[in-house]
């Protein structure tokens, strides 16, 4: 058996997550099944995080074990085949025996965006929040840097979560805006349940006045999940990238 | 009644087109069908033209008759919120009650797009059209201006239109390209069937090498169709704006 990493690209619309589910369909599962098919046997595949259902990926990453070898510049259109037009293997790599998606991971890259404009767009809706107000672009960064570094999160994570600890550790938080389309860039070490969604959420509070960019320290410090923003939905949510020290994982 | 403008905004997926069809679900229905509910009353709108099943449109206009005022700035809202979501209503205005959004139209700029990579890209794939290979565009700008002028396009034209003449005028043709997507901008006063569609499969093969980019005019002078490129998916197309001398048109 051969240890490859597969990054995928996928729209959420129409995925329960990347999770196998019993109600519905997943990338998991989906992207399993293609791989069984491939190789004729069970291929199990563990992914860099769940997503949430609705929630895209352009770079998602999974690890597993493959019973022959498909040429690294083959590999993705060869599976591609056997999977809907909603999800596609991009990059394939070849990596040592003891590579994992998900504990090898150093980091990751979300984008949160959100259109503002008086009307809906059908044409940007579907990777994108809409909301009819203005935002206040250099307020939103403002508060923005307050994430960086490590934190206690625990303000920012959907209650119920089973993790041990809630300290995070963010690289950085930006914003850009282009045409009313606000991308809130996030990276960091780690992430907890909906982090992402409620940093934008608050984020957005932020941008149209009703959270003060100086009050984001002490929101953080205080722990309090009430005074952080709410949970944006799911469908403005991309995982961009997930980083890995590539040359130590490969061969 | 007033006459009214609307400019909608659609994703051109799961539509039949804009005209109403036997077989499925029309942007013209949807729109009547809302219209006909906020003033309750039957309305008929006039598009400005009819769109394919799967094309996508940013600045599709339609004309009707209403029979009571509601503010301009707030009329797309009021629309809106009948409409499923993949079609808004962007704008609304008034006009002179002769204003007919098909026959007092100056022009049109449509878009088609092409993404060029080795892999398809699930997260791009719902509004442009996927090639593998790699395109010149140098050579594609280069045909793309014998496109422009008064001519004969009959070359360009799905065979069965039942159009008097096969002359029409463009005002320009320009491909941009950026990160492997390629953006043919066509703008012209009046189109024939399929012959965006049709100018983009052209210019696709001159990218390729396929077709030498001094030959797109003698293409054009040949009037023959078997010359031309091939039809492209109408999911890499969006009418993107339709002209009008709005300060005529409106009191």
């Amino acid at each position: 058996m051969t240890k490859v990493a597969l990054v995928c690209e996928y729209d959420g619309t129409d995925f329960v997550g990347f999770q196998i589910q019993n109600n519905g369909r997943s990338v998991e599962g989906t992207l399993e099944e293609a791989l069984s098919t491939l190789y004729k046997t069970n291929i199990d595949v563990q992914g860099c995080s769940r997503t949430d259902s609705g929630v895209h990926a352009r770079g998602h990453v999974s690890s597993l074990d493959v019973p022959f070898i498909i040429p690294e510049d083959r590999l993705p259109a060869a599976i591609n085949v056997f999977l809907p037009e909603d999800l596609a293997v991009t990059k394939a790599i070849y990596t040592k025996e003891e590579f994992n998606a998900r504990f090898d991971s150093l980091g990751k890259r979300y984008i949160y965006r959100i259109y503002s404009s008086p009307i809906r767009k059908p044409l940007i809706d579907r990777y994108a929040y809409h909301v009819t107000y203005k935002l206040d672009l250099d307020a939103m960064n403002k508060a923005a840097m307050a994430f960086a570094g490590e934190h206690d999160f625990k303000a920012f994570c959907a209650s119920g979560g089973s993790q041990v600890t809630t300290v995070r550790k963010l690289f950085n938080v930006h914003v850009f805006e282009k045409d009313g389309l606000f991308e809130i860039v996030v990276q960091g070490e780690a992430f907890l349940y909906n982090m992402v969604r409620i940093i934008a959420g608050t984020l957005l509070e932020v941008g149209t006045g009703r959270i003060d960019p100086d009050s984001v320290k002490d929101i953080i410090a205080s722990g309090d999940r009430a005074r952080a923003g709410r949970t944006l939905p799911a469908k403005g949510l991309t995982l961009e990238e997930v980083y890995y020290n590539w040359e130590e994982v490969t061969k």
